[in-house]
């Protein structure tokens, strides 16, 4: 354990660094974190890296162990707190106390109530454990998953198009294209980094909608969200939605939080809400939007067919508040990520 | 006038770089355009700069032509075509053939029927003349000059804020303030730049706004715009704007194109268009907007009350299509400055 103490803190930093590369490397999706790990020897050089591919598979500890013939001794710099739970792969504590590390650095501690205590259990194995390094940088990789395993329901994000004026139709219900190509093919990445997409039954009776997530050669992306539909109209026979690859869901209802809850159950953690105005404004209106995305295109419509109705604010004090996180062009349109604001005591 | 010859694009170029840095000196308001001009010598070394400080004082070039003591041989490089007409001073091509300069280049040709025609009678006096250097920079510089030259009416730039879901206020009517001191503060730095505003009745009444351009201080800045209020209702005995330190017009009327027609009498040639919905709405409609300026609050409404009402567009395919020239972030606030593209064939 002493030499291990030589190895700096911007070494740390940068395996670190290094680790949420590799973490980014698996899959967005799923009911398991992005986690990446590497081992350092005792002069704080890489020897092995890992990253989990999704539920099932190793665990990024686990992954960067298998590279490795004997490990005793080495430093272990890993995104996340090691798990401390046995479900289809046995916890990554364990397997890093029976190797024979001296030291495990990790960026965030596990906020989930069954896999958290592993940096408890590697210290009554006398290993060395700290936290921190890189821990802003590992909350926004895993903003989702943790603000799912906090609420104990699915990350919501809410999706909306519309003209500089906040229009998302012309007068007689014609929308296509608000947007141009390149914004298009952004929303397909997006359906691809979610488990399922929500839509209202109005947009699935008026717009029939596929809800793929397909590349811009229109080829079909490796993930597909699953269709999830808010509302009592059943889906017609015909609709596309009846041919999604990844089946379909049909709520049967429209209360948000018993859909939430119905989700979380069949594993899902990230939920993209499509539309149209009216689930949209439903998700915001009820707090439950953890991630907003407003794809504003260069034209000005007019008229009743606003992309948000009626939130329930009925004065300027109670207005919906949003920090602004990133602002992009694609194409001729502008995105703005946003996220809501707590209300301010 | 062999020795002009010698000097190279690239020195007149950056000369006319200089003239247009000295043409933004002078003031963006009144009838006449920002002008900047500078004398090089036979090396194309500028020994002399000058630049219009507005109507009834020296133009650019002659205010060039005070600074040196013989003039004789010289270039003059100057943003626009020298003017021909003798208003409230002389021609300034004249003044150039006086003084006895070998070569004239300019940015862009004068569009207008009373002053163009400078290049021809420098030409019929013997002095080699050019056009085009930084043509473009100079057309964004003098772009409402030229399109109100061009259109025999003000330049049309339409202001309104409102929430990221195109909301102007809550639907109790409050509005102070969707947007933040930085955008707020822009907003008087527009009007300083603008010959008049323009509001509609309804938010003289409703609002009771003050219009003045003021620093972030609070204190006055230069020019004032003149406020016009459209609509036939009176302006009340108590209201603000009858303290405007620039004066009042009530046009007594609701007719644009008019409305128009009797400020360029007046010599307004920039018209900022501060709203309400209902008179923004209606430049938007009638193609009257040459710039168009939205400022996006990063809050959310929903409810009746939108910054645009109704622009008569049944369908998609009549969407008021913009170009969307710059987009920025002034506090927490999203600026997107925008043109509207001409209808496609």
């Amino acid at each position: 354990m002493t030499a291990t103490a030589t190895i700096d803190a911007a070494r740390v930093d940068a395996a670190m660094r290094r680790a949420l590369e590799l973490a980014a490397r698996g899959p967005a999706v799923g009911v398991n974190p992005q986690v990446g790990c590497v081992l350092l020897d005792a002069h704080g050089e890489i020897i092995a890296e890992g990253w989990h591919r999704g539920a099932g598979t190793a665990h990024a500890e686990v992954d960067a162990l298998s590279k490795v013939a004997d490990a005793r001794g080495l430093t272990a710099v890993v995104t996340l707190e090691p798990c401390n739970h046995t479900g289809r792969t046995g916890p990554c504590a364990q397997a890093l106390i029976d190797a024979g590390l001296a030291r495990v650095v990790y960026a965030l501690p596990d906020p989930g109530e069954v896999a958290g205590g592993g940096a408890e259990r590697l210290r009554s194995a006398g290993i060395a454990v700290e936290a921190g390094p890189q821990a802003e940088a590992a909350a926004e990789l895993l903003r989702p998953w943790l603000t799912s395993a906090r609420l104990g329901r699915p990350f919501v994000t809410v999706k909306w198009a519309s003209t500089l004026d906040g229009r998302a139709a012309a007068a007689d219900g014609t929308s296509q294209w608000i947007t141009g190509a390149a914004a298009r093919q952004r929303v397909h990445e997006q359906r691809a980094a979610h488990d399922a997409i929500a839509v209202g039954t109005g947009t699935v009776l008026a717009d029939d909608p596929t809800l793929t997530a397909r590349g811009d050669g229109g080829a079909m992306l490796g993930h597909q969200p699953l269709p999830v539909v808010f509302g009592t109209t059943p889906v017609p026979a015909d609709a596309a939605l009846r041919r999604h690859p990844a089946g379909l869901v049909e709520l049967g209802h429209r209360d948000l939080e018993r859909g939430l809850a119905e989700l979380q159950e069949r594993g899902i953690r990230r939920l993209y809400v499509e539309g149209g105005p009216t689930l949209a404004s439903a998700f915001l209106r009820s707090g439950l939007a953890d991630e907003v995305l407003i794809y504003l295109a260069p034209l000005l419509l007019g008229g009743p067919r606003t992309a948000i109705d009626d939130l329930g604010i009925g004065t300027m004090s109670q207005a919906l508040r949003l920090s602004i996180h990133r602002i992009e062009t694609l194409g001729d349109d502008i995105l703005v990520t946003a996220r809501p604001t707590p209300p301010q005591e």
